[in-house]
């Protein structure tokens, strides 16, 4: 038995090496981030009879009387899929299917490392809407929960919303849902540490794809005082009418200052400004923010703002990078949310869940808040399970656990 | 970090444990049999900054612009999709697609634990062959190939072959052609027992399934000296009017003897009887044989005639089954088979592939041959690394070999 073979091309690997460049991230990546692992043994044929025929098909006939034992005598419950089309990738855009795998493969070892749970990561050979929601809509049977991952707005949200209305188990597309929670968990907490409630804050966000729509949404769900949301035009308002259908709605919901105009103008007297544009924000506009703002310029690599300069204005600053104190990072939520979910078998992620995955997490810095810690690391080991804790304990409450 | 979570469900496993069938396979299967595993530390920010943001970007960038190095800077080279749509299970016929997955489950870890190779096990929520083929070609992106498992024929042999003309990666239906392998390299073992080649044998196949029609081909094409084919109604032959468009392909390339009427009549006289059918042969039909003939009666768990009764009349006797010798066993080919395509990132399985991987595989047995080893035991650990040499070698020189 050739057990003990782990990498089959461990051999001819190294015949790459000479035209590999010279950088550690290629290093490591070569042969890929992960594997699959048996978890029980296959040594002999008596292993063989239980493990493959005949004793699987005891196993078969169970699952085929009575389909929700899949869920016990199968990876599908502890298993997401993360779902690509590889159209907006990191900052690199539309890079396509073949070259978001590396993401989405990091992916998926963050979803083990951090919560347990065990992750394939599928780029399709499609960007038609529909394609990909039949494509995962096949697939599901196979899955626990959907991942959706890197896919451009606005069809992530018309992709999302399908696929819950398809399926019965947790679609989440994390662009939209992971960031939106981590920057809920930051806020609650820089507002707790000035005394402030959330309904006190009047909140400008630069950005409105993915992850700005989704902030914008999950605050006003969260109950904060009002929120903004700027797009390269301007601040998005009923009275604009280069607005898609998305813009539209959010135009809508959100702005019950009815402010107009730019960014910039929106900022000035703002306390909060969250930054998921990748563009750039003029020293003068924080500095025309309130007294005790918090500028969250989660940019990657180049925060919209440089925290030097926002930290002469601003009570908090947060950014998405690993380097500067109080890092946004999406790995501090989407591992212990699907364990949760999975854990009790969620037929889908409530708005309910994500408020109480962010109440955890904020909830992990505890006594220990200061201006420079108002979001845990996300290699603090407390966080995927108090996370993975809260949301299980929701999806009781509110009715969509299935054990 | 949560990296010790192994299962996250494990505390919650044994709530269901009350209800469970007292049978080992239950307990062995609860849970699944497989997980993810990172092959990459992810214990600190440096860790992080290389396998996902910003490190990740760089390799991503350099996918973008050449493609191919997915297969060096990914999993997508060494991982193989089990597809299925769960309708022609075992023995147990159309099952659906969750009742499929601990079979597909067992496949994978049979090809990571005997080939090395990282296998997904996808169940399909659609039987239908538009339907399956797009969606595998959707997902090609994401896998070195695709093993084809427990789809139902005729549908089988269309899906299969016009996933050939548009992918590049294998498309290998294992009911098909690992069994055509294992068979020919145990008939090829056999003929050398009894001093002929394979151009002195006329074999009756029972069963016109995927491994009959497939038996049939790769016979033919590795120089049998004749083979007809039974179905339900008796030889596949042209003055047949009940004909689907796969047997009358298989009438106008099989039964040079020009044979009609039962299996029974067929066998009179015939050197090799290879069982693929779920049916029985009575003692009669295996008496008439010729001398020194060979009866594979593969039919699991019941053979198509008992071993004890064929050994009264031929000279070797091989089943499906692990408790009696020469097992025919698909374990012994489909690992090394794509684990040696995967290699040398072969763009198909040819012929020649697939019959250097039968080769090989008799080749085990050297000179230790006689009438009860005819074929390796699935468990001997030369066997996955010949069939992969020869596969490898033989893609070279068929020119499918990228590297």
């Amino acid at each position: 038995m050739a057990a003990e073979i782990v990498n089959p091309r461990s051999e001819s690997d190294s015949e790459g090496a000479t035209d590999e460049p010279f950088d550690p991230a290629f290093a490591l990546h070569r042969g890929g981030k992960m594997a699959i692992q048996a978890t029980v043994p296959v040594r002999d044929k008596d292993d063989l009879s239980l493990a493959y025929t005949p004793g699987v098909a005891k196993v078969c006939t169970a699952i085929a009387e009575n389909p929700e034992l899949v869920n016990d005598y199968t990876w599908k419950s502890q298993v997401v899929a993360v779902v690509t089309d590889g159209t907006a990738v990191l900052g690199l855009g539309d890079i396509g299917p073949e070259a978001s795998l590396p993401v989405m493969e990091g992916k998926a070892i963050l979803f083990k490392q951090f919560g347990g749970v065990d992750a394939v990561p599928l780029a399709l050979a499609t960007t038609d809407t529909d394609e990909i929601i039949d494509t995962v809509v096949r697939l599901a049977p196979s899955f626990g929960g959907i991942n959706l991952e890197d896919i451009s707005a606005p069809r992530c949200f018309e992709i999302e919303r399908r696929l819950q209305e398809r399926l019965d188990i947790p679609v989440f597309h994390d662009d939209q849902h992971g960031t939106a929670v981590v920057t809920l968990a930051a806020l609650r907490n820089a507002a707790k540490l000035t005394g402030r409630t959330l309904g006190d804050l009047r909140a400008v966000i630069s950005g409105a794809g993915a992850a700005g729509v989704a902030i914008a949404k999950f605050l006003l769900e969260a109950g904060i005082g009002d929120v903004a949301v700027a797009d390269r035009k301007g601040i998005v308002s009923p009275d604009r009418d280069d607005l898609t259908d998305v813009k539209r709605e959010l135009a809508g919901l959100t702005n019950r200052a009815g402010l107009s105009g730019s960014l910039e103008a929106a900022l000035s007297g703002a306390d909060v400004f969250i930054g998921v544009s990748g563009g750039t924000v003029p020293e003068p506009a924080i500095a025309s923010m309130a007294a005790e703002s918090f500028v969250f310029a989660m940019a990657n690599p180049n925060p919209e703002v440089h925290p030097d300069i926002a930290h002469q204005y601003a009570a908090v600053v947060a950014t998405g990078r690993s380097d500067y104190p109080n890092q946004i990072n999406n790995v501090l939520a989407f591992p212990g949310i699907f364990a949760g979910a999975l854990q009790v078998r969620a037929s889908r992620i409530t708005e309910g869940m994500k408020i109480a995955a962010a109440l955890a997490l904020a909830d992990v810095v505890g006594d220990e808040l200061s201006a420079d810690y108002v979001i845990p690391s996300p290699f603090d080991e407390r966080v995927a399970p108090a996370v993975t804790s809260a949301v299980a304990a929701a999806a009781r409450a509110e009715g969509v656990a299935r054990r």
